[in-house]
């Protein structure tokens, strides 16, 4: 496989300013690490972020809710198109070495929820849903998230 | 559809003598209020509390991970096998009108997000995971729980 | 689990006559033989099945694509709403000891698929899709079905 | 977008010789039109398409039953962990322009009506499961199933 799969989970929908910031930076810094990110493959956080990671030449996967690949932002590189709806949750999380979650409502909730139970470690910024446990981390800083996320990611070898 | 289902979600494994007493409870007062019971179908809360409704002559759901119908626990009146691992979490939450959590980890957590993430109200009973926000009630004990989710259900009316 | 559970697979939207007729009567006799009624949930043969079930005093379970319990035809005793979309083909396919298609289109070609995967038997009613294989057998009537699915199921003992 | 996307389905275990040559013509075919390959991402003929566009300098995603990414085979570039067992075929046939088997059991055979049912294209090559239907073209060569595939993508535009 090589480079690490990093998901990114927030809102699909209207996003504040800064929460797209944060993404789009969350994006960039994992592109210029290395990193695929993995996200939902919608709007809102999802394509603040995989705009970020595309705009620095990076890779990007969309794993979308739907049955339609069309459905993707223009920053999703490569999409699936799962047709499961919130189902398609679980892939993101399972699918990422690590997950960052930028803001985001209980769809984001779930997926950190999902990456946990698979002990995939998490890192929070901007905010994000009122989820605690071991294994999840607040930060403040979009290069501090990428920064854990990677860390936590290489020490942890999910299998 | 008549009778209103109510999911219980709660961890599988082993659970304390405390948390299996609340779930029977849960599953008794389920059924002497009509009400049919639906959960993960497999062991421990989810076993005690399809006991408890089964015992008082109530119907149970079993919706289980696993591809085998076999898996349920013997408490389990009708099985639905979805083959599609954590992802049938979204059915627990999905097919309840309310949902009550019965402590639980990180699984249990994720049936919470999605049942709020689908606008199901949610009852939380002995502990249960650092999940907080709208729509999320706290109670101390089962007759609560119970009475509390059959009105929340009753007022919400999911389409 | 005592009683043995009987998929019926089938088009969802107008059917004909007599592939109406036909779904109805395998429901009942499911029925009368004590079968719990396993389909999809929705409309077309699967409201037919699950009507001639119901109306002959027997149990019936909907597993739906979609995220509403309402959605369910008002035949359905027991609704499971998956939201997964098609993906809740497999849960239809698994949750039956055998799987009955009364005639149908690529839906009920992927549940047959699905269910042989699975190693479930299969009867082919009233055409049916082109999908052809050990373990898929044709018959020309309702009662034929369900004595050859009933068999087969007691016989392979799902695990 | 842009790059189409091609599925390309078959059997995950031992495989003939012929089947694996087959797939692996068919794998850098794909990479020599500049299309993505999508597969199931695990061993057999899904592994010798990957390895025929890898090594021809194609990109390949691999979309996984399991939770693990470390599951798939080393010639996926891009792996997405569905955890949710053979409900990934629906996010297999949904995900390409097209549809192409070569060889394949009961779960390819799944995947080509899902596909149908979704209206994608499908190609069958190396005779495959006995599914019959419009959309589904046999072809002798991968070569002809390549060309066919990508000019049936092209005129559906899938949405």
């Amino acid at each position: 496989m090589g480079a690490p799969q990093i998901s990114v989970a927030g809102a699909g929908g209207r996003v504040t300013p800064e929460l797209a910031r944060l993404a789009t930076e969350v994006g960039r810094l994992l592109a210029e690490r290395g990193a695929v990110l993995v996200c939902g493959g919608l709007g809102g956080v999802m394509e603040a972020a995989a705009r970020g990671a595309r705009e620095a030449g990076g890779a990007t996967i969309g794993i979308l809710p739907g049955e339609s690949p069309a459905a993707a932002s223009p920053w999703i590189q490569h999409v699936v198109a799962t047709g499961s709806g919130h189902a398609r949750n679980l892939a993101v999380a399972a699918s990422g070495d690590a997950l960052i979650a930028v803001g985001g409502g209980w769809g984001t909730a779930s997926e950190i929820a999902l990456a946990r139970k698979l002990c995939r470690p998490v890192v929070v910024l901007g905010g994000g849903p009122a989820v605690e446990g071991e294994g999840i981390e607040r930060v403040e800083s979009a290069a501090e998230a990428v920064e854990l996320a990677l860390a936590r990611a290489a020490a942890s070898h999910p299998a």
